[in-house]
């Protein structure tokens, strides 16, 4: 194993993207506490900027409400639920990321739903009283929040249109609803961000005519989007779901899709938003309870801002339907957090990013290394895992460091995530898979989902340190290294404590 | 106009009837927030014991999850949200009264729904099935939360199925249901408290064959239950209800159904539940938010403690959806308080009541008069009013009182709440009726909605003081009495303040 | 009576000076949890943006710590509390105006005091000594908050040197302790503010010599800062003082006297800050507790501005104990809150400025009217009072507006404290004075403090209404009028709510 | 080393005198936010019934206030600060053990003090003028607290009169304090619980005399107080103290003093209270920081309610300033808790006891073993230290323990405090004993206070499992045992989750 010699001056830095961006469960389930205590502890310990999620159409939130005078159809828009939630998302500081979608059924041209929350799937029915719904909806956002603010929310239309289950109607079809909606958001103002075409992967075939659709008839894109997953077909077992898992280089090589399809099209060099991504895109599969997600996903998260401007984990929290109600606590949810706030290995990887500086020192397959402006340095370091061709992995993985500290020496607090540490998952598994744990079952869980924080003082040799990380099966670490000022006055003597 | 001669001692003791339960939209929407924090103002100043709802069973709370392994059905019962909601509950002071319904679907015999969120309302293909989620429901419940605990919820059986809406089966059907369910409970419990059949208003031929029904077959009842309304037919505007009114009298009538009905039965004596009323049964009906509705419940909370045991106020916040999501902050709701916790008058009539003493001095068509244990006397005062037969009201109504004080002077301190004082509503008309206020017109409302207090300093003649009181159009005030004991010391002299 | 005709254009702006600075008790003080409760309250609804007050280096704070080793005399400067009170002010999103001041009693030069609490009040025995102390705090300081955020906390160096009772030395031991002071802070960095002398009223022939003094020696000074306080002397009784009071008037002339005084200076031009001011100097006078004294204060608040960059009213809470611990919840304190948060009358004139727009339509004896952004005008009355050579006040004083407003009608929202409104002194007075209130006592007040709201609609003709305010005696009023768009629907008709 | 074989039946009670009681600072340190945040703390962690300190009748609590009404002296008793205590006490779910001292100094006979905040310890000038104090703070209590509360208040009559540092006169004038105070005690109410002497250890020959006063003079005596520590004499540095200490089970012999002194007097049986103990009791030695403290505690707390009623740890924080402001995070004081929040090892020794059963299995030189009712099985270990004369300890402390368990397997989650392990205070050495942390290490403060955790599922082997527990120097160790019921559906296989 050789030496990561850590060098004195940084080589880039390390963006936001990763934060810039969070999926979320259905726009209805932002209604809830749990929902927002998640959230709200979410963005004290990581802080993303924006959240999207699917819904914000639906029947449950009651945007479209037609009714009848005297026989005559017209037309509410409604916002009773839209500024309760837009209201609490400002207030956690955190900003929509608009999708416009599913179909109101009083406006859809057909009764096809998707997930057991059933949204409906097909083209509206008129697409004036769709372009009507969007300006309502856009401009009753930019009246109450202010045209500055509503400009920094990114506008998504539609989800998936290249999957039959999220959209009955074809690509010419999702191409006017796209025209539709973009015209109708920039009525409102011309300098809102409008994109998609936010497509699930598989279907970069779509991207060459949506370019050539939008130039051809002038429509307005200020950014594009994709999804992006690395699972294989759905193992079903009663409420849960197994599933194969390609490396997490894939990941990487989807963000970048979008660029690659676009080069040489009037859409290349546009923002790229990858509004969906993790391992497993089922809510149902264990894996995302797991300290194999972490690792799974930290080169990821270490490298993804060089490809794209977002890439949003799907999801923060397991409030979340979308294949029915959870029927456990650890389910296999996308959520970093169970209900109740406990947090799984990923939220850890995410925490742990949230403490990274911006000066990147240094990057590799197993780590990721940052100064910040006061001088400590972090070091991010997993085991590297492969997806269901590679390993299983070995029991140790090691780093090694040359480390340069400007000081005599260096205060070292280490945070590991991995089997044993900081799982509470592992630690449910050992307690018999309780489906619906007591108060005190739920208080061990909290306790064990803690990372395990060690600590020591290393001597400087040189400004350089040493640091040998011996990580555990899956394991993502994080290390802080703070230079050491003494202040221990010279009376000190601890041997004296006990008057020896 | 006589005075009213408010005696020394008391005549008799206010019982805690009238909050020993409330009314709630459907058990999923317990999990939001904004219900929650509504829940939580309710219980700071009125203090509920039990809140009573639907939708328990409902497809939306997950709890009856049926699956198949190896082509075989098996039965998986799920409290993901029902633990949520009942912790939360318990943690807010107030305890379930528990309701079973509506039919899971997966269980039901039929299709037929009722209300916007489709509540199934057929009986159960298979009773045994239905024995067996009900003992699982309160299994659970018990396990969790404690045999002596959850003998103190009562359990009621389905909801109004003397209605076609409710119950698509017919009495023998519901008997047959009742009795199934009341088993169950027991099986789990012998002191657990069962109890039906939550009739709705004008159907009270339902005892009869009741009492001779579980009698007969020697099926377990605790107490029986009842609902109350006084509105006629809907008349319907878009998002909207207007209704003729009955009597006040009438909603006391309806309180004493159960007993008059119940006479010379097996069931004679037992205790007596109102699970819901109000004045309209309309979820969208404007008198709902009205000062009128205040003063019209004021005499039916001081007097209906002495017909039944709890009489349950439907329902305590505007987070509802029966007729579909609210189209506007004020829309003919049920709630004490809207969306956003803004009080209407009902809510002071409550919280009123709350501050009344045990001792009950005084009571008439238009004032309670009670003393607490420290001395204070507090008057509960309204306009008499009659309904959609009565009125208009004459813009004043005087009250006269002779009130005994053990001191020299009597701190009075008077909260009103009429057609303009403590009445958000009048206010928000004012403001052209928005239907989605800014954030500072929420803050203005939340402030026009508070009582108007005025103060001052009686001086006791003989042990008596005299109190004219003049009440605004639809009003329902308070008066506090505190008997003074001066602890002015002799060198205060307030002419001295600006050293005149 | 005139009508007063508000223009439809903004004839200037209103500044935050009146919000700049606000007093307090002292630093050790501000560990309490009741002051930080009040500071957040204080906060919350007015926001003020610095803080200032006495004994920063004083021995309850701890700085300031000589020891020996081997015989000699060592130096520590701690910051324990320190670094609690600021951490605690940013959190609450207010900001130090450092006071330096008063001497720790090991770098005293002699023993005499002020206060109950007994700060020193004498040179220091080592100005070399005292301007490592200023060096240390200030240098610390900056370390713990950054050089930006302190360059925007002024340093004022000591208080009130002109009293006896506030410093043992003369003008010229002033001068050197200025001197030591300023150059210590410029040291630590040449951009953070310093300033003095700190008047008290009465001793404007100090200007002169101070100006002399530093342009002389080539001293800096960024700004100057007096305070101004309007009443006699002082009558006592036990536990309270009675004093006469001149005209608010001459609280504006003394806020003008730093440049009346310091013209032809090279001083002309600093900023200036009254530091303190109020109308009694002393924090056992009955007046602060009245709502005279906010009639007395809201012309200064509303001229203020024009005249000086801060006014800091002294002080926001009664957490103060410069004569004792206070005896009773109502003892004549300087705070615009009791201990526990009951508002006085002042508190409210200053959340009332808090709700003015910045621009300025209108100022009067008895009015200022402003609009904000959005629209809403919003008028500050009053009834003028003169300190105690004039009044009594009549009952009422009459107010005639005709205001611009661009809608049909108007929402016009009204908040009144007077002798009885708003007034929880008055109510405490009925109440026989308790000094200790019960909890149900200070429920009681806490309601009674609130400012009685009262709201209508107002037709608009030609774009203007008329608006005629009746005050009450030593009434502060808020009026916000808010034009109206009407949304009602045109189905509503509420003479139909109870069906008739 | 032999096994320890659990019982499976209990074999005692472990009852709470260990937590009835704990120490704190001086009264007035109990207006402050800090101090109220650390008890909200460690009452949600731990719960104390009781908390006990000096200073109630001190100058700055400001309730003796003498004042003059033409030239006649007369007294007031003021509770402005006693109120805001106490209703935060009880908000905070703990109730005042009362100490009546020291003295005002208006009614003090000299100007003796004691400690940095000079409390006056001299007896009363007057003694009628003492008891009427007594008589007016007891009252004031019970009138705002109600007598039934007030009863369960142990009232304790000045602290250490047997040391000349704590009372200026003789045994005799404390005696005749004794008498006046609990004269004065039971006029108020006869039922309250008044008590003595409140020793310092070393002087038992105080306990005859004091037994034979009360009884030859007829003075109720409601329970007696002694105090514990087992430090010898201070070898002072700067701002600290280094001390002998002798072993652990000279606690428990000082803790049973009373009882053995007692024997045979009117006094025998009383209840004892140990109103304080600690290891030194010096509030700067470094020993209260450490691992060693909550080892050395560790069977005091185990056995220490055999012996006597309750004894209080002194101090719950580290909010003190009997020997002056702390000039660090850490500097030896007394608290469980640094200011702002940083568990101490003692702190997790407390924390450790409150999850333990009431049902006493096993105890023995280093553990403590219970059930709780419902079966969950607590290890409480620890490594045995012996004080100055024993140790250096070795590296390690293994203990073998055969457990009875009713389950196949058992969950075991262990926490552990060790000189590395939840030790804030070893972290901060190795940061380089930064006296005042930035935020940011203050946080990694506290996270390094957090015990490591660490679980594992444990086969259990006819109904008995084996644990073999090695323990870090100085460790204080807490295993939770929950036997398992296996919830494991049979589909689930989580070699499946990767899709292998």
């Amino acid at each position: 194993m050789t030496i990561i010699h850590v060098p004195d001056r940084p080589v880039g830095t390390l963006t936001d993207a990763w934060r810039a961006c969070v999926g979320t469960g259905r726009f209805n389930l932002a209604l809830r506490k749990d929902y927002q205590d998640s959230l709200a502890l979410v963005q004290s310990e990581i802080g993303f900027h924006h959240i999207r999620g699917h819904g914000l159409l639906g029947d449950d939130v009651g945007v479209h409400r037609p009714y009848e005078v005297s026989g005559e159809r017209r037309l509410l828009h409604s916002f009773t639920y839209v500024d309760q939630v837009v209201d609490a998302y400002l207030a956690l500081g955190i900003k929509p990321f608009l999708e416009l979608g599913f179909m109101p059924s009083a406006l859809a041209s057909g009764d096809r739903t998707v997930f057991w929350w059933q949204g409906n799937i097909t083209p509206p029915a008129d697409h004036d009283e769709w372009a009507d719904l969007v300006r309502g909806v856009v401009g009753h956002l930019v009246g109450r929040y202010g045209i500055e603010e509503v400009r920094t929310w990114p506008i998504e239309v539609w989800n998936e249109p290249n999957l039959a289950q999220f959209w009955s109607g074809d690509q010419d079809a999702y191409h006017r609803l796209y025209e539709a909606s973009a015209h109708a958001v920039k009525e409102v103002d011309a300098d809102l961000q409008v994109g998609g075409p936010s497509l699930s992967p598989g279907s970069d075939e779509w991207w060459a005519p949506f370019a050539e659709f939008v130039t051809a008839r002038d429509v307005p894109v200020d950014f594009v989007s994709r999804h992006a997953y690395t699972t294989g077909p759905a193992q079903h077992v009663p409420f849960g779901t197994y599933q194969t898992l390609r490396a997490p280089s894939s990941l990487l090589e989807q963000f970048d899709a979008p660029r690659r399809h676009l080069e040489g099209t009037a859409l290349a060099g546009l923002p790229v938003h990858i509004t969906e991504f993790n391992s497993s895109y089922r809510p149902d599969n264990p894996v995302h309870d797991t300290a194999y997600n972490a690792a799974y996903l930290a080169p990821v998260l270490a490298a993804g801002g060089d490809l794209v401007d977002s890439f949003a984990y799907w999801t923060f929290s397991d409030t979340f339907e979308e294949v029915g109600i959870p029927t456990g606590i650890f389910h296999g949810g996308f959520g970093m957090l169970t209900h109740g706030q406990i947090k799984k290995p990923t939220y850890h990887l995410y925490a742990f990013m949230a403490r990274m500086g911006s000066h990147l020192l240094a990057r590799g397959a197993d780590h990721l290394i940052t100064r910040d402006d006061a001088g400590r340095i972090t070091v991010l370091g997993w085991q590297p895992v492969g997806g269901t061709e590679d390993g299983p992995e070995p029991e140790r993985h090691t780093l090694r460091l040359s480390v340069p500290v400007d000081a005599a020496t260096a205060f070292v607090m280490r945070s590991s995530v991995n089997e044993t540490e900081g799982n509470a998952w592992a630690a449910w598994r050992e307690m018999g898979r309780p489906r619906f744990p007591t108060s005190r079952q739920l208080d061990a869980l909290r306790e064990a989902a803690e990372p395990v924080r060690r600590h020591t003082s290393v001597a400087v040799d040189g400004c350089r340190m040493n640091l040998e990380l011996t990580l555990g099966r899956h394991e993502v670490t994080l290390v802080e290294i703070d230079p050491v000022r003494d202040e221990s006055p010279p009376w000190v003597d601890d041997v004296r404590i006990l008057g020896r």
